[in-house]
């Protein structure tokens, strides 16, 4: 099946970023299991984020995470990632591995240790002005894991002024993407656990501030694309954190776990007007390859992601309006359903070939033998990963 | 023990709000079970409401349910009620009983359903003008059951427009307080589905409206103490609808399914100023007795609320603070734990008397005859429910 | 795309058990929405079954709910089903309705009203003589609401025996198939909250007891294809509840609220040996069609499962044998994840004709007016329903 | 109040295991933060455990991890704990650590790593021959992260014949007591998630093998005693692992959580004779101080355990069967509660001042200066942890 001409076009735009930590290992606190080829450093990392954009053109920036990603020239960096086809992208800051945040960092009730907490997080602007990137993600592990531990009000506004001070050193084209997260790694209560949290704490920040909307990070149930819906219409949609999960903060590959969910969401981000070139919406991955290889991992991801916005473009919206105004349950669910039952693959794949790319990324990449080739030539150093 | 002064003179002026429907029948979808002495009229819906006022002084006021506890004279209703020294309080509205609102009520696509819904509104404003209630209470059954079936951004944009027109009708000193609800009846999205959205619909509509925090309205393992203490930090906490719950909305007794998650909840009301004579956040229950005694299951949740009040007071904030600060987790736990394993009923029970009180309610009530009298008066008619 | 000869003929052989209260009323706490064209008796129950199995051939026999299908002569309700072309299946007992059961059916305390229960059941095995059916379905809403309430223990004890001398009652070629379900109507603990129990509980009475599998009575996150894989090595899944949920026990179409879940169920079903007319499991539907049309909502639900059936048996189990013992993690989820995105429905349109039947039976029932013709015909009487 | 002579006497046989691991330093994948005083060594683990038995009396064994307890001679630690007033309890096997295990252990595909995970649990078995440990754990994180990866019933097939193997290398006085796990650090399945597989697995072994209830391990929402009651009725319940959830396997202190809920189990085993010296089930911790001090945290976990059980033996038995068998809800869950509320603190504080403790240990050991101490012995080597 060809695709329709609105839709192909529609995904000639698309692009997803790519997390740098994405290419190191990872696992949970039970294992991280080392791989052959991991990168060593920021350099081979963002090489491999390149290869994963060159076998499906869809991911043409890399996220840096501070200090896991700190070089001492950042221009360069970016040259050097510009020279393989990528640009670098969002700044993450990181404020749970240092000693002293062991309590809090931007919430924390000692006036040193949040200064300490604001000043990473302007050096992480600084950071920015040198690479380009328009946004600084903020996902704090802040929190508390017995009641009472900590005062949940204070921590609060603690948050705001914080926020407050890393907002006020952003450029004009810069924004400040403020992620939530339900628990982990504190498990009685979390600093920002909801989007509602999220909302009202950079809605009185201003403009530039936005929420970023991590699809694992929600309690059991909740329905996603309402949040997506909700927050494209007030306007505080910045960005996305794909992955998937079946009980937790899982961070497996995006559209694994329950692929109608995807499609859901993606659906009500086109809906919104999320979608497009001219969207503030971003579109990240941000998963763990615990336990496969990790560029393929990542193409399959990005892919996943291709593959659903295909489909959620599919959906015959003026049909589905008529059948919701007439009350016709079963008709407008069987238009949503048919677009997600459309086998979108061998149109794309026809699509992917006319534009020079490989019809399969997956198989092409196997056959490549680029894996072998990094985990031949990777030989010695310390392999990336979270450093926990 | 005999509890603090500071303690008890806080617990002179709280109050507790019933509901009405608390003393008709109620069930699940599989079956109502109907008991002897259930009340056939809204007069003896209050009556009950007044028996639980005289054994714990704690229920100084009724909520009405229109149409459930519809009436021709409320100005009547309202001396009936003062009479048996209760007042009449929030009047609740109800839009998901007519066969109109299949499909949404504020949220419905077709303008003449909308229409009435709304109208259903100000006609409960009406009432409230004869009652001298202060709060309109909106909980809404819209949503749907199946992806697709109704346009999610759609509906919410609708729900901002009915709500803008409700709002417009309150009268300076009335209130309109919107509960959330994460699932049911509606089983793939609810409009208002988490205090996020209760709380960017009404910040949108103005200082008179709030929002309601329903206790069993939330996702599995969230943290409710969390949005107390958000809400009131964005001045937007109106009221509480207490019962517990197991699994979904159980509507059990408040407290009973997790006592220490009410003493969280309390302790963060007070910490965050939200109690007391001059606090804008309203006490209310709302559940259901569905195989236990109505009265007495009135009974028992006031005074679960109000000994759980006892015990947050007893929280020593100076020592706590100090905890807290010095990162002394378990110290700062162990604070809170003390007040909360601390048996504040012999106290409680010495102070009842000495202010004319049973010092068992549950006990007196019992010994009191009563729910055999009102059985055996109570015959013929038909008993109030839900009528689903 | 033509399936595949090998799984056309695995699929010419299923069946799925229709339940003949999906065609009544029903909803939930808050409202049952009546719906034109609804039946007012069992043999109209049964003509809609039949309707379904006309449009599909997927349907051949209905399940009848003692007492909401009491009849006088069973053996006239046979023949009455056998002339409209499908035949009577499993019996349901119910024992959640009458005022004796409030605290308990099979695991009363009370010898009298436990002994009524049992009978219940012997009573529905006389039923099952009549009808030729061969299982007996026992879902029981026994259980508490509150914590004390109950003797868990000790109701778990009477359980056994009750089911001891139901099961002691049954012909050689009849079963017992035990339901569980996580909670509700019971609030607090359900006598048979999960598959351990009821797998217990059934292996102690012998061969002719199984395990009655419902996809919307489990715990959040529940990973119920291991369960189907567990019981079917235990050799004790006997039949299927076929519904979706999103929260709790929705019971919404099969299939529509996580497709990609239904495929690994069936997919486990399959690999386990559980399909096929040889085996002993049995598929059947449980589900509510609150706001949307019974009679399609049931031919939605078969093809539902017909279609994930057919994706499931597109699996390259060789393939993907060799994959998981290379631990080949991307390519063992890529096999899996081909099916399952393989657009069947073509395929099985042009199936279904050349068997004489609709392409697409949806829009075939659609056009046919039969909706609207019960609608004309059915008019007074009183619409069946749960009645709760 | 002084506890009744009958309850006493009840506490003075009580016993909780301690896990060696939980006074390593421990923490999640994000961080793992050290703090002064951690062990270097089995024997300091030792150590620490003899000092929480020496404040409390409640602990008198101490449960071994190999590898992470590996010695050359275990009779010679033996006999350095019994010097320091304590026992070695139950050996746990680690099967999660090693690379070879990446896609599991006893459930693995290949023959030979299968074999190397046996032969991990015959040395195990080995061990408690010269520790004299009654109990082998086996807690696998066997399991999958994505559909498809793996073949989930074959894997079961191939535990049961792995658990077969190391069953029959039992001594006759040993047990095998078998661990669930609903998800983690497996993330799609895990191959003993419930107590249904559990037990199933256990139940084709034999007497020796039990299953081991960690109290962390379960599906939001679970109904932890209600399994306990099944187990103790089954008798297959082995041992508890104690901790605390809000969210996943926190693996907080017990009863921090949840109190109540400690109540109700704690209750239950009693009630199903799971509670005394002559009992078969085992009280352990297995819980993790990520941001508390350790020793006080394990005390802290002892106390809580020993409190609450007093309470759940304060229970008016006779009195809760009759309200019971009345279907008196009210008073049946009234009886209950009133046990949970009594304040047992004072109490146990005299009782074991009478017994030459401390009456306080929390505040004890806080002034003993022990945790100074370490902190400034413990000075080099490398800091007990997971080494994950």
């Amino acid at each position: 099946m060809t695709l329709p001409a609105a839709v192909l076009s529609q995904l000639e735009t698309q692009t997803i970023e790519l997390p740098s930590w994405a290419f190191g290992n990872s696992g949970t606190r039970f294992k991280v299991f080392a791989t052959p080829g991991t990168p060593r450093t920021p350099e081979e990392k963002i090489a491999d984020a390149a290869t994963v954009n060159e076998f499906t053109a869809l991911a043409p920036t890399v996220a840096l995470h501070i200090p896991w990603d700190t070089v001492d020239d950042y221009a360069a960096l970016g040259r050097f990632a510009q020279d393989l086809g990528v640009g670098l992208g969002t700044i993450n800051s990181n404020t749970f591995q240092d000693n002293d945040y062991k309590f809090g960092s931007l919430t924390h009730t000692d006036a040193g240790i949040r200064r300490k907490a604001i000043d990473h997080h302007l050096a992480c602007i600084d950071i920015m002005d040198q690479t380009g990137s328009r946004d600084l993600k903020i996902w704090l592990a802040d929190g508390t894991n017995y009641p009472g531990q900590g005062d949940i009000r204070g921590r609060q506004d603690r948050l705001a002024d914080s926020l407050q001070q890393i907002y006020a050193r952003l450029g004009d084209d810069q924004r400040l993407v403020l992620e939530y997260k339900f628990f982990e790694p504190a498990f009685y209560h979390t600093d920002v656990p909801d989007w509602g949290t999220s909302y009202a704490q950079v809605a009185a920040l201003g403009d530039k501030a936005m929420v970023c909307l991590d699809t694992g990070h929600h309690a059991p149930g909740t329905n996603i694309e309402f949040i997506v819906a909700q927050l494209l219409r007030l306007g505080k949609l910045g960005s996305f954190d794909f992955n998937s999960r079946f009980y937790a903060d899982d961070d497996l590959i995006v559209g694994a776990a329950d692929p109608f969910q995807l499609f859901r969401i993606l659906y009500e981000v086109i809906r919104g007007g999320g979608y497009g070139p001219d969207s503030p919406v971003a579109f990240m991955l941000d998963q763990c390859h615990n336990v496969e290889d990790k560029i393929p991992g990542q193409i399959r991801s990005v892919l996943n992601v291709q593959e659903m916005t295909a489909r959620a473009l599919l959906v015959d919206a003026v049909a589905l309006k008529a059948a919701q105004d007439a009350g016709d349950v079963l008709g407008a669910n069987g238009i949503l359903m048919d677009a997600f039952y459309t086998d979108v693959r061998p149109g794309l794949a026809e699509w992917r070939e006319s534009r020079g790319l490989p019809a399969d990324p997956m198989a092409a990449y196997a056959a490549s033998g680029h894996l072998q080739r990094i985990a031949a030539e990777r030989v010695g150093g310390t392999q990336a990963g979270w450093g926990a």
